[in-house]
């Protein structure tokens, strides 16, 4: 316990120092943690798993994570950011709206594949019963799912605005419905195991959805 | 402890014995307390409200049921079941197939806000992960949702058989994608605070799958 609480201290102070070669290392650990989770899933993957494909002792990795837990909210937090800056790029480019929607769609699935599971594991929780240690990333992770979903409400809007789209409901009820239709994959969908794929699901609910909403 | 082991053994005989006043009563209490927890939500609500309502010691409701998870599960269970023999009816009707996608999608987004919040606390639970004790309801409930996407396949086939709905994913991804767009309204929808009604996501839902789905 005192060993571990020191190098949990040596650890903040290695972060708080931020030099590149450990930030360098910590991330190397924290992408071969990744490509670990989704070989074992989450449940399946231990700290001595991670030590193992990084050839080094299990208590080495303390000096730059502090437990499966912290590596793993690092790997979904990447994730999750790169994600939403995409549909914000989306949004702001200039291609026509429906283009702009499919887009979305397609990609959101596609990124649910190619990360797999940890958009998953992510969409499995609920933001707001983390434990107390959490609340902070909880926090950080709801300002970035409010960005994401603000970024598929402006798209609808922008095709309710030009009269691309019918308004069939506001504009937010149809970006959650979107939404919902995509990230309910997460208990269905499993890309290691379907015969279909993410990108045939993702062709299929975009036809779907832009036809349904493009006036005739 | 012995009182409690020894009130549990007087329930277990009773249901075991089915009589119509012990049934009866159990199920006021079932109705009861769904009432409370529509009102101060699962967290919110204790045995001793219930018993509050009903004008009864909490004690004597023993008799009837174990716990407050017990009687939420008969609530949920009952709710679930009625949920799924109304889809298998639209499924079996002879009404036109775009028009069971719609009695579907805005009977599924109504029974959410009426029952609410029993089918929502139900959804964000994940039934492979239940507790020992409950494993045989969760069970029965996985079967219950199995006949459930079932039903919602099955009306996607029989428009991809007529020829109505064109072919845009094999049917149960179209399914599971109309299960999601509901369902996650689980994440944003609360029929007592929100500005816009069930009615309304319905009816927007069912026109954009609808639109999505109908050949040209």
């Amino acid at each position: 316990m005192t060993d571990k609480s020191n190098i949990g201290k040596r650890r903040a102070a290695a972060i708080e120092k931020n030099s590149t070669g450990y930030n360098a290392r910590r991330q190397e650990i924290i992408n071969a943690a990744a490509q670990v989770f989704k070989v074992r899933g989450y449940r399946g993957t231990k700290l001595a798993d991670i030590a193992k494909v990084l050839g080094v002792d299990r208590v080495s990795l303390y000096y730059y994570i502090s437990s499966k837990d912290e590596v793993f909210e690092e790997v979904v937090t990447g994730v999750v950011i790169a994600n939403t800056d995409r549909i914000i790029e989306i949004r702001d480019s200039s291609i026509p709206v429906r283009e702009k929607l499919r887009e979305t769609i397609e990609h959101v699935m596609n990124a649910y594949a190619e990360n797999y599971p940890f958009l998953y594991v992510y969409l499995q929780e609920n933001l707001s019963h983390v434990a107390a240690s959490r609340v902070e990333w909880a926090t950080k992770m709801r300002e970035v799912n409010r960005r994401y979903t603000q970024a598929l409400v402006d798209i609808i809007q922008q095709g309710y605005d030009s009269g691309e789209f019918r308004q069939v409901a506001p504009a937010d009820v149809v970006a959650n419905g979107v939404l919902g239709m995509v990230s309910w994959t997460n208990r269905w969908f499993d890309p290691n195991r379907s015969q279909v794929s993410a990108e045939v699901i993702g062709k299929g609910y975009a036809d779907i959805i832009i036809d349904g909403l493009c006036t005739k």
